[in-house]
């Protein structure tokens, strides 16, 4: 072949090129011999295409496909024949014709891979992060690549048209011992010193509001050495976004209409604005989560004004030291078994509740755990606020509302997937707001910031910092969508005073505050404007776009659970030349 | 205030809205007061408008105009009114108008900045660094970063648009200890293990191609832990770029495109094409560097051939050595006097030349250090060679080839500036190709690869790569612009037969092969494409983008050039506690 260099994609050969000679580049998907012909099925990132090889066309090309095995690279030089009716592929976009191929030149044999280029096998996950450049090749990887391109592609494209501009900060900075485990690097020039790669450009974006940058994004990576769950890595994409001068509301529909035309732009799906909004206790209160799985209803209730006085004495109790009996409810359940049943009382134990009570609305009334103890008016109000009919399914937990509202919407989640209730094409999503601002930590008797200490607390409240701490609201907000948390902001503190309060509060003395944020708190006398963002985990907005179980699958090259990568086995060992360089060695055990 | 967020930019305010009320956010750039009105420059991120408050319009605005000061942050609300002829400010974009200030809001009070934020004061690097946030809110960094910002968008809006998907690699990644220094990050996992950061994302791009992927981009933060010249950080931003099936000049061509797009959306500049292109031997033997500044001529000349039987032994006895004389001519510098020369020698010495011989063309005849060894016979042949007149003054180098192709190309930059013969706002890009693939190490007794390993040779060098390694040249690129390398590319070696004989040109062993490039070698096995790429600075780009000094000007947050963030203090000490996770402690110097 005179030129080896592809004319078209394989996908591009359809019959409008039928007669023309054109040259194709791509892998071997497949090759069968039949009757004398050699059909080679060719691969390249736009699709499959079949290629005939035949002795009268050319016995040359026929003896060279006849050596190509799986995963061969190819040039081909053929031309493209429309098929017979008869002989269409209606599975393939290509399907119409066929490439009767004149020349053939292999640019790499391949040896056979571990497993089938194909997304019907089911492959260990180890085999495929070992071998992550073959699984890649596997269409669906394929398209969750592309997902994640055209994703980032449409944001910046919307921030930069906001004129949002892309600013990149430091990757070597500095350690805050706040927050989670930091990455140390240690330096080579500063010795005993290390740098900390970063939990999150945080307190750089703010400074880009100091510096007057009003409307700064990123697509940032962050570390966080965390023991990984199996949903974590220790390295993540982050979309990053401040703004100044703009109140929240504008701010959350501008990131509304960002989600907008990313969903629709990157898999063709119209997402309805406004996003519902939901404060943070209403969330707790109808969905047991404050990230609510918003695609289908079953919504837990508070039935405890119902049972107060009710002879069932756990409920009572319960109530009467400050619990609530919340329940909710499994359509059409009534019937299930009492080892069924018994499962998800096991669940909701190991959830962390004493118990599932239950009652079943049958034909011939109402059955269960708690039925007998329940008089025929709580079984009224328990119909008048769950909306039960015979048929369903009422599950109860009695305990401190906090703990029931938890356990029950996990219940929820497991029931509705179990019941069928999810609509795996339905997209959610939701504003979580009004979070409180502090959590109360009864190990150390002091108050941690929920978010981040420079998070701003909702005006009207402020004066409880000093009385009820904790119920001080943060001016904080979280996307949701389908049960995922995908984004987390907040309006931020600009003003010092405020910023001390938060501190007081926090038992952070000034000296200490100093130590730790000093940089950030001295910015801020020289002029800070209002300001306020949020932060998208990327890398779970792509899972969800591609309808991906977890986020290994939208990486590229992703760590497992115990942070290796399994492809170039790093970390690994180093020399101690390494070591001696940047002043650090290697803790021997005797001497831990 | 009711509404205290901006309804306009302050650019905004041009007589088109005049008589309108507007609410404007910012920063103070100054305030005067002047016959009882007070007047407020206010800044905002798109540039500064003039605010009057008068008594007669609003006491209320005046007794708050009265405190502010510069860089406080406010909200005004006024009305647009147009000024007198007279008044008419031309330097200002909204110098035709003036805002009535009705009332005014203070987000912020500011402290006294340790330095005005104008780009008219020369201000202390250090200080600069470490008050980087107010340093930002000067308009010639606001304006750099902006450069920046566009110039990400449109390389990215290219890619995307040729089909190069956007990937991201991974930063916690394998020490490869060939290259630069690696940065590295303990493991906590994985006791005594590391991480290393990526020097470049060479190996994942390469297997991008592998898995298919075809085409590749990335802004791909890498490190190296270098000692720091004035012009290096040990992060930087590349533009990472890696494609299959396409031959060099179609890649090139693209690339090319790409600059054009770049220079045109970014700053206004039409860059013709095709760039030019230089053999690295063309443009050692014309420019002296791999790198030529292309923004002017004086080329360097070689001379041997008009000297070889010359009567000044220095200059026969290196040419009869395998030696060259080589000159530059500094054109009209006749009449230099000797000190002015000598300084020039020096110079030369400096760089590593003996020393710099010299006539000058004069009215009168040659004259100069040699002047009278040359017979007119010669003295005719540099004529012809390098079409001096009179008036000309011509600097000889006598040395090994490279050496005096190296000192004549140094002189040559610090004469073309020097003669002013630099046109500041060209661009002048070209294109070095046909690198040597190998470099002979005095020191090892051995060859290392120019580039990396997997640097494909010429194909019809490919014999030498036995016999004579040093003349095998590779299918290496460098994008070059106004004397610096801003890109540099290959095609990549993707057959088995190659890699093995450059490794053993290399005296790397197959089992040494295996331990460092394991991984890829291995891929390579299951169907690599042919392939090749580029990596360009984009810091660098940047820096000739925005026509400034060095790189610490075009990155929002640099390191000092001993690798120190002088804003936050990084790297800093940690907690023993954090080292202790990490399984490592610090060398005490007692045991180093």
């Amino acid at each position: 072949m005179e030129r080896v260099y592809r004319t078209h994609y394989v996908s591009q050969c359809t019959k409008e090129l039928a007669g023309k000679t054109i040259i194709l580049n791509g892998w071997v998907q497949k090759r069968r011999d039949l009757g004398g012909l050699i059909f080679v099925d060719l691969r390249d990132r736009s699709g499959l295409v079949q290629v005939v090889f035949n002795p009268d066309i050319s016995p040359e090309a026929v003896a060279v496909a006849e050596q190509v095995r799986s995963e061969y690279v190819l040039a081909v030089e053929g031309t493209v024949v429309e098929r017979a009716p008869e002989n269409v592929n209606p599975k393939l976009k290509t399907g119409e014709i066929e490439v009767y191929g004149k020349a053939i030149h292999v640019f790499n044999p391949a040896k056979t891979p571990p497993f089938m280029i194909s997304d019907r096998e089911e492959i260990d996950e180890s085999i495929r992060l070992k071998y992550r450049y073959l699984d890649l090749r596997r269409p669906k990887m394929l398209e969750t690549l592309r997902v994640r391109h055209k994703a980032m592609q449409v944001v910046r494209r919307f921030l930069d048209k906001h004129g949002f501009m892309e600013l990149e900060t430091p990757m070597l900075t500095k350690s805050t011992p706040e927050g989670a485990r930091d990455y140390l690097v240690p330096s080579r020039v500063h010795e005993g010193e290390f740098y900390a790669l970063p939990q999150s450009p945080q307190l750089f974006k703010q400074l880009f509001m100091v510096a007057g940058m009003e409307r700064y994004f990123q697509f940032a990576r962050c570390f966080r050495d965390e023991d990984l769950r199996a949903d974590r890595q220790p390295e993540f994409t982050q979309i990053d976004i401040e703004a100044s001068f703009l109140p929240a509301e504008t701010f959350q529909e501008l990131m509304e209409q960002m989600m907008v035309e990313v969903f629709k732009e990157t898999i063709g799906i119209e997402v309805p604005t406004p996003f519902p909004r939901l404060t943070y206790q209403e969330a707790m209160e109808r969905y047991g989560s404050d990230k609510p799985d918003l695609r289908f209803g079953m919504e837990i209730k508070d039935l405890s004004s119902a049972l107060e006085n009710t002879s069932f004495k756990v409920f009572a109790n319960t109530i009467q030291h400050g619990g609530k009996v919340k329940a909710v409810m499994a359509e059409g359940c009534a019937d299930w078994s009492r080892k069924e049943i018994d499962n998800w009382n096991k669940a909701a134990q190991k959830l962390g509740a004493k118990g599932l009570a239950w009652i079943a609305f049958k034909e011939e009334g109402v059955k269960g755990s708690v039925a007998k103890f329940l008089s025929e008016k709580e079984v009224e109000a328990i119909r008048e606020i769950t909306g039960a009919k015979t048929g369903d399914l009422l599950f109860f937990v009695a305990d401190q509302p906090d703990l029931a509202a938890q356990v029950l919407g996990q219940l929820r989640l497991q029931l509705g997937e179990k019941l069928g209730l999810i609509d795996e094409n339905a997209y959610r999503f939701a504003w979580i707001t009004d979070f409180p601002l502090l959590e109360y930590s009864e190990e150390d008797g002091r108050y941690y910031a929920m978010h981040h200490p420079f998070t701003m607390p909702v005006e009207e409240d402020i004066p409880l910092l000093d009385r009820e701490p904790g119920k001080v609201r943060a001016k904080a907000y979280d996307m949701v969508l389908n049960g995922y948390e995908i984004g987390g902001g907040s309006q931020r503190i600009y003003r010092r005073e405020i910023q001390e309060k938060m501190f007081r509060t926090l038992g952070i003395s000034p000296d200490e505050a100093k130590e730790k944020f000093g940089f950030l708190l001295e910015a801020f006398e020289y002029g800070a404007p209002p300001h306020g963002g949020i932060a998208f985990g990327f890398d779970r907005i792509v899972m969800l776009l591609a309808k991906r179980n977890n986020l290994r699958e939208c990486i590229a090259f992703p760590k497992t659970a115990n942070a290796t990568c399994l492809l170039t086995d790093a970390p690994s060992p180093v020399e101690k030349e390494q070591l001696d360089e940047l002043h650090i060695e290697i803790k021997s055990r005797a001497r831990v």
